[in-house]
């Protein structure tokens, strides 16, 4: 199995080390991963800098490649300049911090996944539920697992799934459930502060608010201490406000009759 | 009417100069806009960093706040922060280029209004498809009419309308379709250069492959000479995925069994 790997954390944070080290158990793997951290880097590219690619070495031994960009433009630049084959499988990650509910919007690590997806590749983007987490062993572990499951029943094309895992000892993760984004969200703000020279600055800071009741929801899982899967695609189209949409009077918009 | 009106090509930009000046026969307009250029920015959002609001003029006339961050920033902090009251809704654009089909995916316009729905204020992006547009004059009262319709007819909580608009004199847009994303993207990739030190650098280069066919299509609609709205939402499950991998053998994921 190909597998490329990235993540929005930076080459150099331990979640792709965890990551990487399990997943050369199963496959060839070949890491590219951004330069510098990208947490929230949502789903951007770079177009208007040109970007750099540098060799990574960890104790003098290569460890992938690092590009001063995005997520997204990491997934992109491996698949079309980098890999010399289509890799069978990305997978992103892992992610200090959740990606389940409304962090799936935000989230580089997604992105990151589902630039892969819009390439036509099968993608898993895999997050562990603390942003200082203590435990990615069993993240690892399902990130290889699951892949294997990914080559073994084909996802459809443009879609990906979101892995979320809570931060504990493998022993006290309940199981794994297949799952829906969930519609918690943040209630947050922005933290007024003033600099050493007088001048204003903002912060942004708040607290997730658990939205979702439903036991089958990202996030509701988590917090049963159950890793979620939920599969995500990119046709964003809200098909039930496009029928109710056709009773709006849509012809009063023309502007030039 | 309350309107927040942000973008993705910053403050400076054509296109939110003629958004605003149509607005302003509607309602009472409120500008918080990038200061620099945010093109692809996609959902990112500035955690790391601290913002910095600064007030912008225009021929010594107070023309709006500008934010060192992305468009979801300047929603979310113009909504949190900068308005005493919640404004009835957004309004994202002019943007220098499409967002239809996979832009909508990359696009920080999109991604101001995606904040605005999230935060359950109604939103609408609105693009005119050339890089360097000749023709806002359809789009910005096309923001208007369809800004009032919008607060007439009610969006469903979490949607909002994103709006295309091709570069055409008004007499030569046939008219406004509803319609739904397209699955077109982009044939592209790194083209690789090498800079007066020697060292290579990569950018981004492509072009839009047109894979859809069905006229209710938002690339189709463009391409017809149309303006295109498309009612999307940030809620990403695939649901007939989660129902398909419903006969994945799920259980075999357990790790500590």
């Amino acid at each position: 199995m190909r597998i490329l790997v990235s993540n929005d954390d930076g080459i150099n944070a331990k979640g792709i080390l965890h990551l990487v080290k399990e997943l050369k158990n199963i496959g060839e793997v070949t890491v590219v991963a951004p330069l510098t951290e990208q947490s929230a880097a949502g789903h951007s590219i770079t177009m208007k800098v040109p970007l750099r690619v540098t060799e990574h070495y960890i104790d003098n031994e290569f460890f992938g490649y690092a590009v001063n960009g995005t997520p997204a433009d990491c997934v992109k630049m491996g698949i079309k300049n980098l890999l010399k084959e289509k890799p069978d499988i990305v997978i992103s990650g892992i992610n200090n911090g959740s990606n389940a509910a409304i962090n799936v919007i935000y989230s580089g690590t997604v992105s990151a996944a589902r630039e892969a997806a819009i390439m036509d590749v099968p993608a898993i983007a895999i997050s562990v539920t603390d942003h200082h987490p203590k435990h990615f062993e069993y993240a690892a572990k399902l990130s290889a697992k699951l892949a294997k499951l990914v080559c073994a029943n084909k996802l459809k094309t443009g879609t990906l799934l979101n892995v979320n895992v809570p931060d504990l000892p493998e022993d006290e993760v309940k199981g794994v459930m297949l799952t829906k984004q969930g519609r918690s969200k943040w209630d947050d703000y922005y933290e007024e502060r003033v600099d050493p020279y007088g001048s204003k600055y903002y912060w942004l800071t708040g607290q997730l608010l658990i939205q979702d009741q439903d036991d089958d929801k990202d996030q509701i899982a988590l917090n049963n201490n159950y890793a979620s899967i939920t599969p995500i695609h990119f046709d964003l189209t809200d098909y039930e406000m496009f029928e109710q949409m056709k009773s709006w009077d849509i012809d009063t918009l023309k502007l030039n009759v």
